[in-house]
């Protein structure tokens, strides 16, 4: 057990923008609401998934919409609590353990929030090991937990509750309910067993986040390479060094949908990639069309320099960044998980899933970087 | 008290079609759903307004949805007590009564579906005296009833509950579910007591529905006039006499939005009608554009010879129709009620409210019809 004070933040929020390959919710506007309620009410525990016990009540709690709009339309703050007080009233029980619904982004900081304000614990672990821009792309529904009874809330308090039988169609009436929620919500869901947590969860992912953010700071510190130390510690690779020269994003269907190309620079001089996203970067082509990265592996973008996360709703025109390709998590690998979270699913019928060398979250020294 | 069996189902759809002003869901639907509930079930009781005691715990169940995809996605059947239960299980609460949550087309039968499963009693009254395609837009809400929390049921018996501050919140996110749905859904809402409904519901529209189906059988039994025995039972006064020459029919929002466009025959030869609608007709202007009729009073199509309702999922070319005008109850014609149901409300900012004359549900001998 360890706790999550406001410096622990510091390194979360930017361990889980890389994690979050592009979504997940803007890492600096979450960390910040984190930290006010950290100071507040005091650090959270954070448990190991091994230690909570099976009967555990787990239930996560986070932000659903378009990175876009939750930049721009701040939250009141309170949403994700009163969706969990909501959804404890409507099962009958109360929660036991929080859990991130992703570590991405600030869906890894929102939980924190609500942990400190009730005094729950969170656990260390997420369904997804990175962001994913939909419900039913989480391992929790992969292998076969049920997600609702599920809750909305918008800023007024006013909610949804959705009892669906399959995580698809929940994710298409919640969609459409944060649409009219202003394209962002606080969501409480899946309410699940610590039983059921166990058997489906990423184990270590909170504290993979922190290491990521831990090691980037320590190299800004040293006069390292901070791009270095992320790979140190997450794994996977540099696919591509360059400058954004354009960037198309439309909020289409709730999602902030679109397009980044970038022109090489160094070694890469010459050459261009094109990312395309929703919500989260899905596939990363050369010029030529080479596949270098595809969904479910992870293709984050950071800022050349300081390995700050470079996320969907703040890229743009001009930004010098690193593309980088983390292998994702074992859980997300298997056909059962690519049925779901593979090429196939985000509509590249034609693109076979390549995974990338390396292991989730086991770095090797990289450079003069050593952890 | 009074009980609707399979032959009281007949009239209460030739009325309730009527009275539905094009929308309201399709009355032949059902009245077959309600008939064979109320074969299998027996006959349900209808109570009068008056008799409800206040402390009763009532219920609106019905349809949501577009007329025209209810045609043709052809319900489930079990929507609407599916919606009845989620709703008593999350409140705490079992129902006492049912009333419909609007009077016009099948959501009138489909609560008397629900009664006959349940052996619930029917309130004779609604919130509208006819149909509208917007949850506000109904007394409930207009004086001060909370429509939430709310449920919505998919064919697949998934819910959706809401609460939410006000109506037209609910509105914008049932619809949105109710389009994810499929373009129809059931519903099951307010949960009020029998103080509010008394408060609020506008009386004995079970019976008009009723007697003008019955007036209209008993016409064209006797090769009297069946037009003439509608207004002589709903009051009111026809507008035009026609045939439908053009139809523009489209689903927006999930809604049928369009408009119709009439040529006159017998004395109305020479001039033309067009009327606008949303689910519901809204406007009947003549072709030099004088307003005829607007909302909140009801417009009306009849078929020529047998006044059976002509909806809106159903009107096409060549259809002889007349259009009557019935005056809105008196409690859709206050300031308050104005401004969620009158011209403004629905967009058209500059055409006042001229009340047609005479009173809702009070008709005069007209031809040879006599009651």
């Amino acid at each position: 057990m360890w706790t999550v004070d406001e410096d622990a933040l510091e390194r979360i929020a930017i361990g889980a923008g890389i994690l979050g390959t592009g979504g997940g919710g803007n890492p600096y506007l979450g960390k910040l609401h984190a930290q006010l309620l950290v100071a507040e009410h005091g650090p959270v525990k954070v448990v190991d998934l091994d230690d909570v016990s099976d009967d555990a009540f787990v239930v996560s709690v986070g932000g659903m919409g378009a990175p876009t709009v939750s930049v721009e339309r701040i939250k009141q703050g309170d949403e994700e609590l009163i969706a969990l007080r909501a959804l404890e009233h409507h099962v009958g029980r109360r929660c036991t353990h929080l859990v991130p619904g992703e570590i991405g982004g600030s869906n890894s900081t929102r939980p924190i929030a609500v942990a400190a304000r009730t005094g729950l614990p969170l656990v260390d672990a997420d369904p997804m090991g990175r962001a994913f821009p939909e419900l039913q792309m989480c391992t929790f529904a992969i292998y076969g937990v049920s997600l609702t009874p599920a809750v909305l809330a918008d800023p007024h308090g006013q909610i949804a509750i959705f009892e669906t039988g399959d995580a698809v169609t929940l994710e298409r009436y919640a969609r459409a309910v944060t649409i009219q929620m202003g394209g962002a919500a606080g969501y409480a869901f899946p309410p699940m067993s610590g039983a059921d947590l166990k058997r489906t969860a990423i184990a270590g992912t909170v504290t993979l986040a922190t290491r990521v953010g831990a090691a980037v700071i320590e190299a800004r510190t040293r006069h390292a390479d901070p791009v270095d130390a992320v790979l140190a510690v997450a794994g996977g690779q540099r696919l591509f060094t360059g400058k954004i020269v354009d960037v198309e994003r439309r909020l289409v269907g709730g999602f902030a949908r679109g397009v980044l190309l970038l022109e090489g620079v160094g070694d890469a001089a010459g050459r261009t990639l094109r990312i395309d996203f929703q919500n989260e970067n899905l596939i990363a082509r050369s010029g030529d069309g080479e596949v270098l990265a595809v969904v479910p592996d992870l293709i984050c973008l950071v800022d050349t320099d300081t390995a700050e996360p470079v996320t969907t709703e703040i890229v743009r025109y001009g930004m010098r960044v690193v593309v980088l390709g983390i292998p994702a998590p074992a859980l997300l690998k298997t056909s059962q998980a690519l049925t779901v979270i593979g090429p196939h699913a985000f509509g590249y019928a034609d693109v076979p899933y390549v995974p990338l060398a390396g292991t989730y979250g086991e770095g090797r020294m990289v450079g003069q970087f050593s952890e």
